[in-house]
Order: structure tokens, then sequence, then C-alpha cells
């Protein structure tokens, strides 16, 4: 992710030319070796084995955090207090209550925050949120959000840092964040949530190949009913034993007068059905991504082109530094990542009570 | 409906030259010229005014019941009572001790039944169904079944017997019963449900354009969160204000080392994925159905041809007049459909008690 | 063939009530047992080992022939000389010159016929040539259409009488007839054409593993590029040693304000592009065939249901019935075999001579 | 396309640690206030009004030019006099002799040399080019190949540049180019072809909604066969006017054991059928790109994220970078230009003689 973030800040600046300058001026790791390698590769000017010679250095403006989840908190904080805008790998922090310490400070000190969603980053997203928004739809009746990949199906797999329940939850936290977070920047906030959160795997091997087995305490799946505060129903599914899938982030939107159909799969594709056209010719219409779909021009020339992951990733960098500029929130910010981690935290204690759960 | 069997009796010979010669005999209709009418058009020796008239009839084996679910139980236990087999469009009754009756007074008389769930009838089922027995799949880890239509979303459409709840429930029984019996087909029982089933369209005008209004009573839409006798979870949806579907009735089945994805929007394709091959080359296989999937080759010469709607309405009744002449139950018949029932009723009372409710 | 035949004959009268009742009358084979078997299993009600006995048979006013393509010009002309309507598969025959002696006699008795381009009869393709003739795609551009399938990919499949040269040229007559029919289905007469019409598959065992081979005569793959009388150009490729496909018969045609592709591997999809819509929304269109696209709605009660080759088959012979019942020439008849036969031969000696071959 | 440059040779580190580090010196255009912004934006150390300045800087060791066509020579042979290594965008230029020209100047000098046929470098072009030489396929019997846009359809849309003869040939440079240039890259060197190449909207206003007209005196249109030096042949199809394509670049290509299928409309999926599986699972499979194509793993750290049209042009430069390191051809250089510049022109001369002709 460090790599990520590496390209996106460099090619932020190329494709948008508005936003304030980035100087990419430091990489702190643990092993100052690879921070000063990284360095250089990604073309930063200075490097550090101490986090906090970066929150704390004067020429720094704007931090970004992409180190294990356990570690988030103490970073931000301190990048906070010394007035960093933070941009954060999701999630906050695998407490709850720790993401909502986070929220209080950054708020209370005024610095931008930045959470990285960012599939919702991609200009067809925005244009199936401008059109729920201005009706196009019409009334909005159901939602059916996916996100399942396939990197835990091998029972084989060997336990590790990504199942250890000190991060917090599995495939919920993991990959349900990133389709609670897309649920709502389409249709706005859940009100309540049953769900089946589960294991699968009930044990992995402690290493590749060995006998000794670990039990993984972590979820596999979530299956989720939402109800939105608007009114309509829907499901949500989290899951990352979908054998086969890479990337099935995507979602179905149902309204009285149209549909939308998209799957990260063919990220520059957007399904729109309107109802009441010429019965004779009309269908689903695929939408492929162009220069209409702002700002997908500044980084192809037209159409067909197509944007890839990274482009996606300096979306979400050029916005956040062009946020910072303007003094406003780009968003999703702390806040909307607590939210998407209520709802996330909702649906387990629902599974565990198997009850239906408000979210305030 | 009538007319879709009347295709599948005159084709079921052609297509399947080891069953017993069907004769087509009668057609009753309470209007008595239009049942006449059928007769000639379909190739019926005779026609009757009075359903009883048929079915009391010596020279009628087998008895199809296409008419409204209110009147199937008289209908069908007239014709178990002259020793009849009988044939029934879903659902058997909407009350589910009614059709338990039925499932009985059948079983008593020992007469051979099925019910109308003709999209297992598709090949490409046949072959699913037996990968998954065969473990191709690995251990199932989850199911994702759907059956999405459109014809009810519009909220000017007006109301009509389809949506009268003495028909039984909305929806969760015309689709949902679809999908439920595609899953239980598949994967096994099904032993628990919690869902969310509701009516999305709160009235419609009493006729096209009309001012007047009508209270729905009936479901829109129905998400319901499964569990298997097997142990593995799932979700079904069945949705009948789908705008933009025509017939997303369809799966994802996930296994340890397979998965498999179908959708009813284009019945000849099956999607498999098998894990641990070479990773250059792996991915999703499309199957495309041909003669190796049987009986396809008993309608088309060779793959890519493809069958319709009505060749798996043929194979329907040719399994089951092969099913007669051969003292055998082909199904699904009147128990299974029961079964079904019985998971639709769980899923309503579910969603009315915000609760799980298990399948006995 | 004969099989599918048969299918339509019984399905006809079902799906079109308006059409002159058909009567199964006569099988004929030259395997007198076969031919009762047959008609036992198809509902004929007669059989004979002769086919003079059903061509010339009272009773009998119209007849398919399914023979090998060598046969069919005699049997057509003793029909035509009986006053039979015919229906004969395609071609009419190896020769062009012999169909033309048919489509004279048959234009000269006045007889009705019609030849097996069944594909065309596909409700959408009705949709695309009619929209194309009313200017809906404005300036037809360009036309690339394809029949390529794979039966005879693998080099080690034995010698047969599918390509025997007596029966005429390969892939050219047998698939290329497809799409050179529906090409002038859509777009009107070719003008002229030069080609590459080749054989891929230098010699094939005489039989399944023989050590023996024998030099293949006939083309495996041809490659047409087209001018259309109406002024615009394309390609047709006709290809049996497709690896891989099994039914890629289809098109993509372009205009001035749209487009229309089409794929028979998906038999009910029609994709349509127009020009000039809402940039943001605008792509190409998947229309789903439906009741709205007649003779549609005579098979399914709502589009999702689809229709199977048998189907369209079915409509074939059923508008050759109603043809007949009315006095018209529903199509394609003798003449229009003959017209499509004339573009194959002229594609052949453009291969030869390499260069431009016109059609008159 | 400067922009595309600017991106990739920014990104091109960052995704390629082993290559020689790049520092971006100066950017020249003939608006030196477009320039000085350019260079601040894009992350360049000085800029100047005048090209002559750039290819003649000591601190300069390789030169991008992304100028119109007619300028590539003159600027091109001053850069190599100069000893520089040059990557041109395509075509090298106008005139074949002029394209020699350059090829025999920069072989003299010994400088590296790359053109802009960015989409081969796609991972998964690589993998269907090692599949072919592999024998995956077996032997290759056909070849299609397609790049079909449409931002010329539009007979409104007015003369410009891009049509003057002047800059050469039209379609089929501008896109014939890439797909030559891909079936090269695949199979090898094209031997002969014979073409349609034609002009489809004879006149253009001379400006958006003019009345005055200007004829078009470039191709939109170019319609090939081709026939590969290793004996088989195929079809090549370049057009603008392909209404409602944005980027249809790809091909099909048949071998007797199996078959890939591409289209960059879905440019991080592969479509490949390998015959003689198990019949009853057979079928396309579906790859998706993943770090087991390399480069993928150099932009994205696992399946499903997908690349971008501007990560592609990244590994171009990236590897031409590398080759410059290495002392080596990365490819395609000016030579390869140059050879599909001589099918460009080859198959404008078969269609002006309207037969085949050959290439040397």
């Amino acid at each position: 992710m460090g790599k990520a973030h590496a390209f996106a800040y460099r090619a932020a600046l190329a494709a948008f030319p508005d936003i304030p300058v980035p100087r990419l001026e430091m990489i702190a790791d643990v092993d100052q070796g690879l921070a000063a390698k990284a360095a250089h590769q990604y073309g930063f000017q200075r490097s550090s084995g101490h986090w906090r010679d970066l929150v704390n250095d004067p020429n720094v403006d704007v931090v970004s955090i992409t180190t294990p989840n356990t570690l988030h908190r103490e970073m931000a904080l301190a990048a906070i207090a010394a007035g960093k805008h933070v941009h954060c790998e999701k999630p906050l922090s695998p407490s709850l209550a720790h993401s909502l310490e986070m929220v209080d400070a950054a708020e209370k000190a005024g610095v931008s925050t930045q959470v990285g969603f960012n599939y919702i980053k991609n200009p067809l997203l925005k244009l199936a949120r401008d059109m729920i928004a201005a009706g196009e739809l019409g009334e909005i009746t159901g939602f059916r959000g996916i996100h399942a990949e396939d990197y835990m199906h091998d029972p084989e797999s060997p336990y590790s840092w990504r199942i250890d329940p000190v991060g917090g939850p599995g495939v919920i936290a993991d990959l349900g964040s990133h389709i609670i977070g897309m649920a709502r920047f389409l249709l706005g906030p859940i009100a309540e949530v049953t769900a089946d959160v589960r294991t699968v795997v009930a044990s992995r091997p402690v290493a590749r190949g060995a006998a000794e087995r670990k039990d993984v305490l972590v979820d596999d799946v979530a299956r989720i009913l939402v109800n939105f505060g608007r009114g309509c129903g829907g499901t949500i599914e989290a899951n990352w034993v979908a054998t086969g899938r890479k990337m099935q982030l995507g979602f179905e939107i149902s309204g009285e007068k149209g549909s939308l159909v998209f799957s990260q799969e063919r990220l520059n594709e957007l399904l729109f059905y309107k109802a009441g056209g010429d019965a004779r010719t009309s269908g689903y219409v695929k939408i492929e991504a162009g220069p209409q779909h702002v700002p997908y021009g500044q980084f192809c020339i037209a159409g067909g082109h197509q944007l890839g992951f990274n482009d996606l990733k300096t979306i979400e960098i050029g916005e956040f530094l062009r946020g910072i500029g303007e003094g406003r929130v780009s968003g999703p910010d702390f806040r909307e990542a607590y939210e998407i981690q209520k709802v996330v935290e909702a649906a387990i204690a629902a599974s565990r009570s198997r009850s239906w759960v408000k979210i305030s």
C-alpha cells in the first residue's frame, strides 16, 4: 500500500494541475535501509527509521499512514497533535472507541483527514451517486452489494497477521468496509442490520505445509440484511473465501424508474436501465468511462483508454490535497470511516445476538 | 402456462422416443368455446367446459393443472381420487396445510406427481448438481441465489389477481419458490432462515390510470439469510420490482476447490472456476451447453444451437411421463413443492418476528 | 435435420393458430424401418421407404427435403412437378446451374418454396432489419459478418461426406451461406467480392485413428471482402476450424447514426448503439428479446424466457405454411438461395483469380 | 500524448526499481509559456520554446517526440545526430522513405529507439505471445484483428489536421498500425495483403456547423486480407467511423489446439480455449490479469485491481529505459515501426490496384 501511495503522490500533480504542489519529503519505515531504498525509488527527499521523525518534521504538512491497523491510532494522534493533515488506510483502528478518539482529535485540531476507500473515487461511481441524487432512478427500492475475493479460500493457506483478531474483525472489516462505504456513498446512512457473520475455515496451518494448525477466530464471510435510513432494504456480503473471485466488488441498485449495476471487475463500465423507453430497443446501457465523467479526462484523452487501480488512488490523493488547499473536506474522512465501522460492529453484534441491531 | 404445457406435451415424444406415447386427449376450460379452440390449436382430441369431465375421463391418465392457485387443491384432489397422475403448477396451494393434504393424498394413492419448477430441468443445472455431489467444488462454503424480475416495478401498474393475498404471498411464493427450489436441488435442505420480506409499492391503482388506489398486502421483495442443513450459509433474494431485470434467476456457489455461477439470463452458459490450475491461464470457464450435457442432444444436434424456455418445459414433461412409465418419481413432486413452501412460510414468519426460524 | 423439421411442424400450429392446420402425413427414408420409427416418434400418419411415394402422394401438399445435398435436385424437381410446395435444406444443389434449374421449375410451377436459413427467423434480426430499413442507423458504413465454428478444427477428425467435394464447396457453402444470407437479409445485395478461400487441414485420416490419410479438397476457411450494392463495404468470414467456437454467427453493422451487434452465441440479445444521446449515459443497449419482438410472444409469455434453436425452426416452418395459405412468398425462397449461392461461387472464383469478382 | 509520457516517466521508477533513474530534465514546446507550465506540472527541471535546445542539451540522454507526424523526422534525426536515445510516437514519418532514413540513422548511430505502440505492453499480450510461441495453440490457422473507434463517425465532425493527407494516410496509419503491430508482435511478419481502403465520409464542414465543406482525401475504413509469413491467413480492419466503439482493438487467434480472444475494451481479460479437455466442463477461460503476468505485480499487489492505459505507457517507458541501461533493444524500435508502415503502404497499394501485394 505504501507503493500505491507513492505512485499516487507522484501522479497527483500531473493529473490535477490545480492542486497544491506536493513535495515528496520523507518516508519512514522501521527498517531504515528499506526506508532509504523506498525514498530513492519513489523520489522522496529523505527517509527515516523512526516514524516520529516524520510526523514531527516541520517540512511535512501531510502524513500518509499505511502501517498495520494496530499502529494507526498512535501515529495518527501524534500527527494530528503536530498539526499535520492525515491520510490513513482503513480501518482507523481495530477498536471502535479508539477510532472515535481519532475522529475527535482530528476534528478538534481542525486538520484534514482522509481514509483509503479508493474504489468510490471511480468517476462512474460519482455518476451513479449523482444520478441517484437527481432522482434519475426514482424512489430507490433495493440495494444488493458484494465485496467478494478468494485470497483466503484455501484451507491450507497459513495463519497470518491478516486473521489475527488483534487487528480487528476479519473479512467484514477488510472487504466489508469497502462495500458498506460504497453503499453509504450512494444511498446514505444504514439504519439497522441483521447478519450472519461466520468463520468458514475453522483452523489453518501455522505455516505453509505445517501439520500444526491454529484456530481461526475471525470471520470469513459476512451476510447482512440492511435497512437504509432512506427507507429501502438491501443485502451486503463480504467474503474472502469466494473461490475464483479476485475483485467482485459491486452492486445492483433498483429504483422505481431505473437501475444501476456495477462491478469493480470491469471498473470502466456501469450498466444503466431506464424504465419507460421504446420497448423495442430498451435495455441495459453499458456506459463506458470517458472524459465526460470527471475526472477521467485528467488521465486519458478519450473514452476506451480506461483507468486502472492506481488512477483511482491518484484521484483519492489528488482530492485530498485539493481539499487541504481549499480548506474543505473532500472525504471520506475519519468521521465517515468511523460511521462505516459502526455498521461493521453492528453486523457482528447482530450475528451474535441473532437479531436486528439499530445503528445510532 | 396452458400453452407452454401444450407445446411440451406435443414435443415430448419427439425429444424422448423412449417415453410412453402421450395421446393428447382433452382440454378443459371454464369457457367451453376457448377450450374447443385450444384443443384444435394444440392438437387435443376433445374439449370440455367442465374440469370434472377431464379428471374423471377413463381415457385420461395424466392431468396437468394450470389454473389459478386457489383452484389447484380441489382439482388435484379430485384427479388423485380418480387415480390420475397429476402435474400441477406451483404453488400447490396458497395454504401450507392444504398443500400437505395434497401431498398426503397423492402419496396414499400412489400416483405420480410433478410440480412446475421447470428451470432446474436445464441440463447445465444437472451438471452443476452432479459436480457438487461429486465433490468437484470441495466443501461448499456459500450460496448466493436470486430471482429478480421487474414486472411489478411500476407503482402505476394496477392491482391484479397476482397480488391478491387470497392466492398466497407475493414475490416470495411466485419467484422465491423457484430460487429456493433451485437451492435445494443443488445443495439440499435449508435448515433455518431469517428474512426481510416487504411490500415496496404500498398501493396501486385499481385499474390502469385510475385515481382510486388499493393497498397492496403482499410482498414485493424478500431478502433471506439461510443456513443449509449441510452447514454452509447463503442469501436468497426474490424481487419483482427489480427494474430492468427480466429473468435474473441464478446463483453463485463457492466451494473450497471451485465455484459455479449461473444466470437464467444466459441459460445455455455455466461459469466454472477450478482452484489450483496453472496460474497463468486459470480463470472462470464458460461452459456452453451441448450434447455432452444430457438431454441437450435430444433437442439440438450440436453445441451452440441452444435450448429455450419451451425446451426446459418439454424436458420437465418428458421426465414426468418417463417416470410414470417406469413407475418412479422424477421430481420435483408434490412433496418437494411442499418442502419449498415450508421455506417460504418460514421466511415470512422470520420477517414478522425479526428472528431466525428453524425449518423442521 | 429431419428431427428439427418434425419438431417444427408439430409446434407450428401451437405457436401460430392462424396458419393452415398441418396434418403430419408421411415420412420417407431409404431405410423403411427407420421411416416407420420416425413416423411413430414424430406423430406422422404414414411412412415409406421410397421418397417418390411421398412426393407423389395426393394427400401431401408440402414436402420438406432434408437429404444430402446431391439428392436435393431430383427430389425437388419431382415434388414441384407434382405441384407440391417445397422446403429444402440449403444448398439447393452443389451446382449453381442445377440450383437455377430448381428456381426456374418452382417459379414456373407457381409453388411456394423455402430454404432453411433459419437463423434469420430470429425476432431480433427482424428488428435489426426493420431498424436499418427505417434509417435508425443512418447511412450504413460497414458490415463485419462471421460464421465460425470448430467442428473440423482437429486435423485428426476423419475424412467424411461433409468434405467430399461432390457435395459442393466446404465451409463457404456450409456456414458461409448463412452469414451471406444474413448480410443480404439485413443490407441487400452484394455487388462484388474478393476473397481468400483456403484449405487449412491438408489431409485427414480415412477413419478415426487410421494411419492412411486422404487429401482434403474443400475449403476450411473463407475470408471475403465485400461491396454491397447499396455502397458500403464489409468483411465476411466462414470458418469451421475456429477452435472453441460453437456458434459464432453474427455481425457488427455500423451506420452514421448508430450500430448493431449480434451473435447467435447469445441469440436472445441484440446490442444497439445510438449516437447523439446524453454523453454521460449513452452506450450500447443490450436489447433482450421479448413479446414486443414479434413473434416471440407466440412462444413465451414474457421477456427473459428466451427462444432456442428449435423455436427459430418453428418460426421458419410457421411462416412457410402461413405464406402457402395466403398465397405469397414468405422467404427465403429458392430464388434467394440461388442468389446466396452466386456470392459463394463468386468468392471462390475471386480467391482463385486473386482479384475482385462482380456478382451479376 | 505529452501528458501520457510525463505520467509514464514519473511512474516508471516507482514501478521498476531496477531501471536507470530518470531525471526529468527539460520540456520543449513551441509555446514557451506552455512549456514552462508543463514542466512545472509534470516535475521537469527546465523548459524551452525551442526543441533544438532540448535535443542538443548535454544533460539530456533520452528524447521523447510527441509532436505532429510531419515534424518527427527532423527532430529525430537531430536527436540521433546528437547521440540521444529517441522515443517517437507513431508513425515515424508520413513518408515510408523518410521513415527508412530515420531507421538507418538510428542504427548507424547505435542509439536506442522506441515507437509508441503501447497496447502490446499489456502483460496479457505477452502471455498470448508466449503461449503461441510455445505451441500451446498448436499450428496457428487464423487471425482476425480489429482496431475500430468512432471519433470520426459523424459526417458533421469538421475537417481537421487528423485528416490532412500531408500527415499521411488516414485510419490505416492511425489505428491500423496498432493492430498490424499487434499482429506482428503475436504472429510475426505479414507476407502479402489485399485490401479495400476507402473514404466513407466524402466531405466534412470546414468548421463545426459551417456550410462550407472540404473533400476528405484520406481513408476512414481499411479492410485487409493478410497472409502471414508463417503460412496462416487472416483479416485486419481499421475503422474510425465504427459508431459506438471507443476502443475495439483486439483479435481472435485460432490454432489447431486452442484459441485466444482479446479486446482492449476489457484490457485486463484474455479468453483462452484449449481443445481436448473434459467435454463436460471445457470452454473459454477468462484469464484475469494478475501478478503472475509480469510486470502486472509492479503496479498492483493482487489480481482484480487492474491496469489502466497509463500503466501500459509506463511499462513502455520503463522497458525503454531498462533497455538503454542494459544496452539492448526493448522494442518496438524504429525498424519495427518501419516494417509496420510497409504493411500499411502495401494495403493502400493493394486497394488501389485491386490485387494482392507482396511485402518484401
